[in-house]
């Protein structure tokens, strides 16, 4: 295993530990937590706190998003797995401004589990939270169990805007609509074309053959809707496309967000071939680019293979998204 | 070769052409040249134009530091290779604003050859031209031969002090006297853990064994200066910073920027991993850490691997490292 590792029980913590110092301006740990990384600007009095969180591994997410307009207060997972309950309450209560609290997260069992007793916990303090489950990811259930689909980078859209609405002053249940419109307006979906190593484990967890691809691969290497040979990246982005508006079927004019993310190991040229073909696909639809990312918004550590998100923008997303946000992920 | 490419020849207008279209409101393409990017803001009357350019595959790095108050123009090669002496005078007359232009690329044969002739074209064009090559990897000669060595990352640093001084309306003299003290405060090293495959050959050019690490090596694999067992995350930092800080020889109290950037394929929580220990070592030896960059900031295709750039500051390369810019790569 070629990787930057000490002991990897320990990857976490100097994961942590060299974010906060690397970007002291924007981000503190929590005093009483170091799985919990806050915004230097939060609390503020009376503003609603936006919280998120997740394993670790998938960096500049979740930790990234902390800063001003954007996420007051993130709880660390392990490698891959989901916070403890504990951390998400401690990043409820560093966030927590006097205006209630959105914890806007990722669909996956264990964050389920643990933001639900991180509510209880906050509710018996006098905190109010509300929550968003992002479900954007469309491979990893048919279109009429959306509740049971994936969050994946979609999420970005979601703190982005939640974030900035948040900041505007709204009140805690209109950002939990806004933020709950807003990963309605996503789907993504993702390709993998080699795995990945938690350092623990030393050997990659799931097999993608040289020659295959993995169509609609999950964040952690779930697996997708189909393993197929590896075709030129035009074939593969029009799929990618297809996959994504054909369950989202917007009508033609549509202002759209779009996001492509690498999944760690992507060389960022290809990045920018498969971006090339995605923006031609989507303007042939009739649809309208209005903005676009380009990069390593949310990885897996080393796999190889990116993700595309598709957001339809109203008025006041767009509006929201156009919010100035200070953060090291963006 | 599991990776995004349609034909391997086209591999660098289609890494352009997707990178203009996503970051249109920055960058545009130079209407004569499809090998030229240009910040929509160039040429500025009465500034003097920032020039850079080198091969493709290292994207942010050249194309994404394009843009305000940083580079004016970048002339772009094919993977891994020089940008062409007509794509160098096409990137010099786009940004002229009548003031002169600074060509501030990095130490390789073929970039000094085509940047020399372009100079000369652009001197019977009537456009005044002057020039700083990047020396800034301790590992590719030694320290009285500092005009063999190459440039790297530390080219991030010289762009962005010299796209500040030139946006404050200094002569080209000056622009190119403070461009130069930047480089000159600048050391790198980079460690190589794994490969990179260009496309057209489909093979990795040069090899590290599993279970080892080459340390100087540069970013398109040329050999370091020693393979080594490959070591824990804190040794190899340990080593960077020696490596680094022998060469630097700096004073105790001195300010300095920190750039730590993956070469590609390197996990970017592994990168906060390094840095955690450098910070922490360059602090133990007196030095102050002003100011952090981490992340995919210069890359080498899908390498495995990291560099680290030290850069010493007096209080003008502090300023105008402050000063704000809008540009893909930041």
């Amino acid at each position: 295993m070629q990787r930057f590792v000490n002991n990897p029980d320990d990857i976490v913590d100097e994961t942590v530990r060299g974010f906060v110092r690397a970007h002291a301006e924007l981000v503190r740990l929590d005093p009483g937590n170091p799985r919990v990384v806050v915004s230097t600007a939060a609390p503020v009095e009376g503003k609603v706190g936006v919280v998120t969180g997740g394993g670790s591994g998938h960096e500049p997410a979740f930790i990234g998003y902390t800063g001003r307009n954007m996420v007051d207060a993130v709880a660390v997972g392990e490698l891959f797995s989901s916070p403890t309950a504990k951390s998400f309450h401690d990043a409820i209560e560093a966030s927590n401004g006097g205006a209630g609290v959105v914890v806007l997260y990722g669909n996956y069992a264990g964050d389920n589990m643990n933001v639900k007793m991180a509510q209880k916990l906050a509710a018996k303090a006098g905190i109010e939270v509300l929550t968003v489950v992002a479900n954007d990811d469309v491979s990893s259930a048919p279109k009429d169990e959306r509740e049971k689909r994936r969050g994946v980078a979609g999420e970005i859209f979601m703190w982005k805007v939640g974030g900035a609405k948040a900041a505007s002053g709204a009140s805690l249940a209109e950002v939990r609509d806004t933020a709950q419109k807003a990963i309605d307006a996503c789907r993504s979906v993702g390709v993998g074309l080699a795995p990945c190593t938690l350092p623990a484990v030393g050997r990659p967890n799931f097999a993608i053959e040289p020659g295959k691809m993995e169509v609609g691969i999950g964040h952690h290497g779930e697996p997708g809707v189909a393993v197929e040979d590896l075709k030129p990246a035009n074939e593969i982005a029009d799929e990618m496309v297809r996959i994504v508006l054909d369950d989202h079927d917007l009508p033609a004019g549509t202002r759209v967000a779009v996001l492509v993310s690498g999944l760690g190991a992507t060389p960022r040229n290809e990045l920018y071939v498969l971006y090339d073909r995605i923006a031609a696909q989507i303007e042939a639809r009739g649809l309208v680019l209005a903005k676009s990312y380009v990069g390593d918004y949310f990885t897996s550590l080393e796999m190889v293979g990116a993700t595309l998100t598709v957001m339809a923008l109203d008025e006041e997303l767009e509006a929201l998204l156009e919010v100035e946000t200070a953060c090291p992920g963006f």
